[in-house]
């Protein structure tokens, strides 16, 4: 029935993704008993110049992978 | 006063877009009773590579439309 | 594939929630071309004193349906 | 930098919870790279009379766990 | 035309919640030249046992406020 | 601890999102006593034929800029 919504920046390979959906599943399955079939992992990525943290924009930090 | 958010595999035509925008919000005035002036649907568009069901990511599927 | 978010006031009955639930699948459905077995509609109802549009607090607005 | 929206049915423990924070948190770390500091991880119940499938709310779902 | 929704820990007060909608308004109007009559702020309070940061959950950390 | 996440239509200079990110930042410190630290603001950006106010999709509204 669930579904997880992943905010991050952008730049992970579709490898890391594929991995990423598969390991968050196996999360959701042991430790929250829930079903696969139904389950749905979306990644949303989003450019380092419309995210900000502790109102600094990624694209002005100096440590760029987070 | 409501926002509606819809999350969906890219691919859909800007008349199924249009069309759907206005079945949503028909939808909300109908059964819930909601004023269409102040009311948003957004539809969020996510590439098959970022969205995975059952463990599953969305290029590694089989069937393509969902 | 899909999933939909509905984000409005509190209030709404479990019939009305019923109702919309069924309109909003049939809407992604006939306007998007989704199939329904995996199409989740989720309704987040929020307290008025929790929502604000053009800077007015919910509780602090006159009408009260939106 | 990321973080991480669950959405599901009410009824997990604090326990599954703990532990679901914790395993996604590591998919992250392990998967995408990302630094645990600043990650979030927010789970956010619905109850089943405002969830549907298919176009089925959940009160009205035979089976219950999903 | 734009929303923004705010997710945070429960337990902020109606008064906070008032001038913080104000707030954000504000910001957008004046940062990002929005219109103030059709854009929403909404706040999602979720409970500390539901949202954990570094794979900790809030409700097992030791500084509370955040 | 919170995240914010603003939802509008795409087009404003990478100048306007890093004074929107910093005023919403200040919101949050100032308003609802958030430590800035773990803060997130995320701007979603919306191609204007995939939102729709009161049924009409944005490239069909007449007055552009919301």
């Amino acid at each position: 029935m669930p579904f997880v919504v992943v905010e991050m920046w952008e730049g992970r390979t579709v490898e890391q993704k594929r991995n990423l959906v598969r390991a968050i599943t196996k999360a959701m399955v042991e430790e929250a008993a829930c079903k696969p079939d139904h389950l749905h992992v979306v990644i949303h990525e989003t450019p380092k110049e419309s995210w900000g943290r502790g109102g600094v924009l990624g694209i002005d930090m100096v440590e760029n992978k987070s």
